[in-house]
């Protein structure tokens, strides 16, 4: 701390000076003692100085309503909200949250450190904290086709930086434990530095190999057993509840009936959209459901505030103490976790949330690059073998594999042949991924079940982790002209039936992100939702979200890629 | 991690390769999940790499015994124990302590950068990891006279060193409260690194203003009370157990009582003398014994082990899992704690016990300097009126101030006029500090009660924290036959009787450490310890201990230092 406002800040605790901000009559969570205690809070120049009976300059009267510490969303990625990320940033904000460690994963596979740079800056003078995680996977795979190649040597500009903490996720699990050099390069250079880890479904060795590579983090569990086998291994796991992933009930109820210690556990929501955030929450939303399941509030608490700070090293973050940032958030019950004021660094935030997006540097405009399209391509014999379906599962972004026989058609070839080939039929439809970055005309196709589309085509260029364009459609016209429409506004969502094109949202920053109000995007968004459940996705899934899933080859158990249908748990295409 | 090492440990994690060692048939102590396990530990290349079924290429049948992490002095000095400090290192080893945060603030006292590099030379083969903090006050206090200075400046060239983990136990809290410039230069040099504490006795905003400088441990918490103030505002508290301060029982008393969370605790034994260790054990016996008082044995563990590691960001220490250093103890039982086999890095450190001391740089073998003595400069007037007395406390290095008529004779003077003056009388003795690093000639003199010295003068080299030469007499012949005796010698202990050396225990290294073998020092400090208490010194102290810390102004209430009579609280020389 510079010399001037450590004098200033310790002058205010020793009441030599009035503090500039007091909130009187707080009933504060004092997170080291697991007490809930009576007292003013003292602040000055951004940071707590005392706890007690101190005067302000200026006084704000809590009315003996509760403190914490601002809550930290211990991973996070910000494109999926496909809006300028302030905007997610001010909405929780609002709900108590003022600590986000984002993975720029997906910026990252699209654009490498122009993307990483480009979210670092419009979150700069965000109303909380925004650190970063460095995207460690980019490629996700060596079976990926991404837009960028990260290695250690890119990833060198990032050591020193004071909001990067670490690597982000480490998702390629079998490039860990194989020992491969490229990622064991990634691993030391941010050797003494947190590696965040995604280890979904590894067996106890694997796993017990993959912690040993220094990996300490994981927010993929998504049952009790799973993640207790994580924590016997030291891992700080944390507990999910995104937009489509949502793992909390499950956990947190093995953690209830266990009697389990809670001290390697933080929240984090993963991927949430917006809209969702407005309507039930961000991080408080996790406290208030695991509060509801019989977490006592102080432990939750804990896992939304200081347990997260020490997971990621941040020594001034996470309690209402003296030395500590003044984040604070004043609840309306230690139950609801409903927000009423929230400060960062000291201030009420309520001044600090109108959005300013800064400039997109040019190259981030223009990702799409398709080859030209043979639309053979798309023709998947029927031969009337089983065939590997990727079955969606409800609520869930995991996949199962199920080999079935393909509903089919015989059509007539051009040489006069007769064919049997897939014919898609609603509860079977064609999903196809095409490489959409360097145009190199790589399409892979396959069939899927449980995304019940019928008389169209949902594209999307949002598509975990390289963001190709990925379509599902029951019939080849529609996928094409839905790829087609994506490949005009330079990315986006679009919904196309019986041939023509619905709608499109574009999103022409590195086809992840609009150009446009939250509004207008939230408005459009939800016209073309409400059309894809009337075309017949269950209401069980977000198109979009689901659908932006099943190309994403490190979650299993099957996935469609540019290369063709991959088997996760087998790591090969099929 | 190196590759080629991560990947044989992942071969044996993975079970593709056997492991180098297995432990069978452990009770392995998890401190993550708080539950006790069945299970086989394997270990490849120092590294733990599972539990669970393994084979190994060598196996040791443990038969149901008690496994835990080696555990963790979270803070001592090593110079007390007046040999080699491999010796304390080999001891406590055996005991199961493997990990030991050291601060060298006695070596950097006396010779600076080169007393700390003589430390980590010395040090660095030993059977156990050896951390150090590098020394933050040295001098002391502004009032101190110091051998050496060290300034920020001094202290850069071990950022970066493997071995250095932070800033060494920060004394002077005037100096960090009051913004002291100095001070400030060395707290930004170790930004982001640990800072350990000394604050004793600090009102609720001192304390405050302190914690927010970014200190965060505290040893010297004596009373519940305190350490509950320290911990509410987010310090880890080492509770200690040394051989003359013993904060332990009062502080778990505390605990158990108010049924408080253990999470913010560590142990440590700051100074502990070899003999007290080979007797009682070293941080097993802060186990046993708040496991005796009521701790549960986890959480005990827990305090010995993770979460001291945590405390210093030792990220590979402290817990039988996979990725954690292969230190490990068995135990024979979670309430008696004695050690039954200790591996550090995986190795029975039976075959590392051998003491090999390093060479010593010659510079550090001639540091007693001590300018011509006025034997006038040791005469205390005694004008009838109180006389501000230090007195010794049984059992604690916290002494109090006591305004008492000191007892008196008359004298002529050379000039033939009568003065009054203090004449010791064994229930108050004469107290006299030498300044001896740069031959200034300081003479600080006072009188003291509680030691109940009678017939002679017991002086000391080692005199906390500048090492100045300290003397308590009941007169003046003695008191300089003492000096000079040490004087002689290039400093130690030495005892005076009716004119003559009773004996010397020479500790030519920086006037701290011996170069003979420990039983030669031990025989000879019992002999020199049994005649002190013949000469009065009451058995609630030990004589060459106690009298170390006399001139220690960070200690409250008061002191002697070269510069006279040092009142602590007020923090001025009287």
């Amino acid at each position: 701390m510079k010399l001037e406002k450590y004098i200033a800040c310790s002058r205010a605790a020793q009441k030599l000076d009035k503090a500039e901000l007091v909130l009187k009559n707080a009933k504060i969570v004092n997170v080291f003692t697991d007490r809930v205690e009576d007292g003013n809070i003292a602040i000055t120049k951004g940071m707590i100085v005392g706890i007690g009976d101190f005067e302000g300059i200026e006084e704000i009267d809590l009315k003996g309503q509760y403190v914490t510490s601002g809550f930290i969303d211990a991973h996070l990625h910000l494109e999926s909200t496909m809006v300028n990320p302030q905007v997610l940033i001010s909405q929780a904000a609002r709900h108590g949250t003022t600590t986000f460690i984002v993975d720029p994963h997906e910026a990252a596979n699209v654009a490498g450190t122009v993307g990483i740079d480009y979210l670092l800056d419009q979150t700069k003078d965000s109303p909380a904290h925004v650190y970063f995680m460095i995207a460690s996977c980019v490629p996700a795979t060596e079976i990926d086709d991404s837009g960028a190649i990260l290695t250690a040597k890119e990833m060198e500009k990032y050591i020193g930086n004071r909001r990067v903490l670490g690597l982000g996720e480490v998702m390629d699990c079998f490039a860990v434990i194989n020992g491969d050099p490229k990622m064991n390069a990634k691993l030391e250079l941010f050797d003494g530095k947190v590696k965040d880890g995604h280890a979904p479904g590894l067996t106890d060795e694997q796993l017990a190999a993959y912690v040993m590579a220094g990996i300490t983090t994981d927010h993929e569990g998504s049952s009790y057993h799973y993640v207790m086998k994580e924590r016997s291994m030291g891992m700080t796991c944390h507990i999910r509840e995104g937009s489509a992933a949502r793992n909390l009930e499950r956990i947190v109820k093995g953690i209830v009936e266990h009697n389990d210690n809670t001290e390697g556990f933080c929240f984090c929501t993963d991927d949430k959209h917006i809209e969702d955030i407005m309507a039930e929450g961000d991080i408080n939303f996790n406290v208030r459901k695991a509060v509801s399941m019989g977490i006592s509030p102080i432990a939750a608490v804990k896992m939304a505030t200081i347990q997260a700070a020490r997971c990621y090293g941040l020594r001034r973050t996470g309690a209402v103490a003296p030395g500590f940032d003044a984040d604070l958030v004043v609840w309306d019950s230690l139950k609801d976790f409903n927000a009423q004021m929230v400060f960062y660094n000291g201030e009420l935030i309520n001044d600090r949330l109108k959005i300013r997006p800064k400039p997109c540097p040019p190259e981030l405009m223009n990702t799409v690059h398709l080859a030209e399209i043979d639309p053979k391509k798309l023709v998947i014999k029927a031969d009337g073998k089983p065939f590997p379906v990727i079955g969606m599962i409800p609520y869930e972004i995991l996949t199962e594999r199920k080999d079935v026989v393909l509903p089919s058609t015989v059509v007539t070839g051009e040489d006069g042949t007769e064919e049997s080939i897939f014919a898609p039929n609603g509860e079977i439809d064609k999903i196809a991924v095409f490489e959409r970055h360097h145009a190199t005309g790589k399409i892979g196709v396959g069939a899927i079940s449980g995304f019940g589309l019928k008389g169209g085509a949902i594209a999307s260029s949002v598509s975990h982790d390289s963001h190709n364009i990925i379509v599902i459609g029951d019939n080849d016209r529609d996928i094409l002209t839905a790829v087609r429409e994506l490949e005009r506004t330079g990315g986006g969502y679009t919904i196309v039936e019986n041939g023509e094109v619905f709608d499109t949202l574009a999103l022409p920053i590195m086809g992840l992100i609009s150009d446009r109000s939250y509004s207008t995007v939230s408005k459009k968004l939800k016209k073309m939702k409400n059309k894809a459940y009337k075309m017949g996705i269950p209401k069980t899934m977000d198109p979009f979200i689901s659908l932006s899933f099943m190309a994403l080859p490190v979650i299993p158990e099957i996935r469609c890629t540019p290369r063709g249908i991959f088997d996760v748990k087998k790591w090969q295409l099929l």
